[in-house]
């Protein structure tokens, strides 16, 4: 199947376009959206998404993400293969957190005439060569028949997440529709009732998992300190709480109300997770 | 198929996960979003809107509904059978008025591990434990393979409808996308010309089917009263009306022009509908 | 495939319900949404949109089109045949843009009753009639099925274009997501580093190709003149420019920025192109 992250929003006739081109060359796959949201541009945001989105999709998936404000500059077009499919777009980072800890991946540019539409504009790349790029992986072409071998593909710089005793630093990464507040702060899974491990998912921090109790508390920004609760109803509504999201991220919350309206959270505002 | 109603809205990647999860299940089905614009949590007006898409998709269609405000707590997962189709997610009422009316249904707790993934959180169930059910029974698995019955699902109560000699009394359930106010006044359709015959579709009110003339007028709060009339052309541009809608439910609109936003409208607000 | 394109927004579970009736009638059959954000009744910005969608859909493509103000009136329904597709809904000029140049088309009015849904409302055609029809032309039926030829198709008149020398007027058609605003100068494309040519899409005026020089201008409204580049890229960030979209059409842009907000383009404004 084919699963396509982008920034184009859906007031426009560009998702439906992909759609097509894609139909035009491998009849009948199946084609998911996974987001159209991506806020315009934000290659960063749109990474993090697609990491939080792909470890779902069935293996052999094929992403297509377009989050391109270089279209038509120097930037390369890529596809990369790794052990969990491929992801087919801009060589600008989007795919930083999905491909960077397979060391098996693959990655070719974009260059082969042949597998693009027969006219290629310098402004719409999703259509031109994107999609019917990830239409032929998800037909079964060989990654190597859409060019060249790409040793250097340009990988985003790491969020913020800083692990010491008693204390770990990090920064908001998105808010969500329903106000919630997911950071950098990940991947936490409970061990028990009363402790949570942490193993980081930012590379080169792998190797210092920790263990949190179960009485941290949370805090965004200036905000008051909130303890780290399993779910939204350990806390009346309205109330504002910590949780370890369905991701295995630290999360500012609130039970059936907008924890992002209620601090005026934004990406890049800092966390910290507190004990001891 | 499988037929998708949320309240996840399209800005967040919840949605593209619920079909990954599919996918990976039950490869190839086909999967058509009904909405996820429900209102977040309103659990009421997800079951409103269940019921006005249902009728219209094939049988044995799975819906997975997520509308979940008290996702972790104690409330039931269920899957409900009934000679329509499948429904499935929390049970909160969200599915009240599309299966109540049916003495067959069967409903079941999800509560079998081995027909969710294999690990589940605390905060998003439509992807850990609905959507993975939804994909079983679209692929053929038996409800009863999903957990054991559940005697006593939920409802939601009664929308307003009050039926007397030349009066009827209901509440508006829904603005649209064109601002056409549809209200709890039905099932409504045209007998001929000069009359029209109300099969209420709300539970113990099936007996008091009702004629009402041509010449009946409706009212919205304490807005003016209004022409039933059939279409929106049979009033100029810009003008307000009474009108059957497709659902047939009574519905204030105005021809090319928004009833909801010249009346102020919005779900709970009292509608009458008058004669003689 | 089946492509949709309406203004029935995602709000409500209108698009759903067209999916479901079209998977009653053609199991199976892939469906993608075009957009579902024309502007409510604005059948012009749906006819234009159509038009840079349709030419990258598979050949033999059923498009759904919904922009229906007139429903419930006099106004017929209509399917259309072109050596490219299908085009189903409203004879109001919809399809104008897409079928108008093609002399072999086939025109007829949705009059069979067997090929709409039993009952049919007065204010849902798009669920009652044209789905039914696209899902069975879908499944192969002949068209002439469906009713009799209509030989006066409704067109909606030319968008301005008006082509002297040196100078070629237009209008704005629309303003994407991104902020670029697209005019009704096209089809514009590079011959070389230092010319363009423009062959023009409206009817009538095929016959006036013109060669417009690199160092063309383009000015919207009253606004600086602006150069003509290749590419977004060629400008500073937040810089304006004017560039031959992926479409063909002068587009007023800015590099990552919102040129419509920038100059409160709309729909009407008008455009001009100058040299020499």
């Amino acid at each position: 199947m084919i699963a396509l992250l982008t920034d184009f929003g859906l007031q426009d006739i560009y998702v439906g376009v992909l759609k097509g081109v894609i139909q035009g060359i491998a009849p009948g796959i199946p084609v998911a959206d996974i987001t159209h949201a991506v806020p315009r541009g934000d290659v960063r945001r749109g990474a993090y998404m697609l990491r939080q989105a792909a470890s779902y999709f069935p293996r052999g998936t094929v992403f297509l993400g377009v989050v391109d404000p270089g279209v038509g500059s120097h930037r390369r077009a890529i596809a990369i293969q790794t052990a969990r499919g491929f992801f087919v777009g801009p060589d600008n980072g989007l795919f930083t957190y999905v491909t960077w800890a397979d060391p098996s991946r693959v990655v070719v540019q974009l260059s082969n005439p042949k597998r693009q539409l027969s006219r290629t504009s310098n402004t719409f790349h999703g259509r031109d060569i994107f999609a019917p790029a990830a239409a032929h992986l998800a037909s079964g072409l060989n990654i190597l028949d859409l060019g060249p071998s790409v040793p250097d593909p340009v990988l985003l710089p790491n969020p913020r997440l800083e692990i010491g005793p008693g204390l770990i630093r990090g920064e908001v990464l998105h808010v969500d529709h329903f106000g919630n507040v997911t950071t950098s702060i990940g991947t936490l899974g409970w061990l028990g009732e009363d402790r949570a491990r942490l193993d980081p998912w930012i590379p080169g921090l792998e190797s210092k998992a920790t263990v949190v109790p179960r009485s941290a508390r949370a805090r965004l920004g200036e905000s008051e300190s909130l303890p780290l609760h399993r779910t939204f109803a350990d806390v009346r509504p309205g109330q504002l709480l910590a949780v370890i999201n369905s991701d295995g991220h630290l999360e500012i919350a609130a039970n059936q109300a907008s924890a992002g309206v209620r601090l005026s959270a934004a990406p890049g505002m800092p966390v910290a997770l507190e004990w001891g």
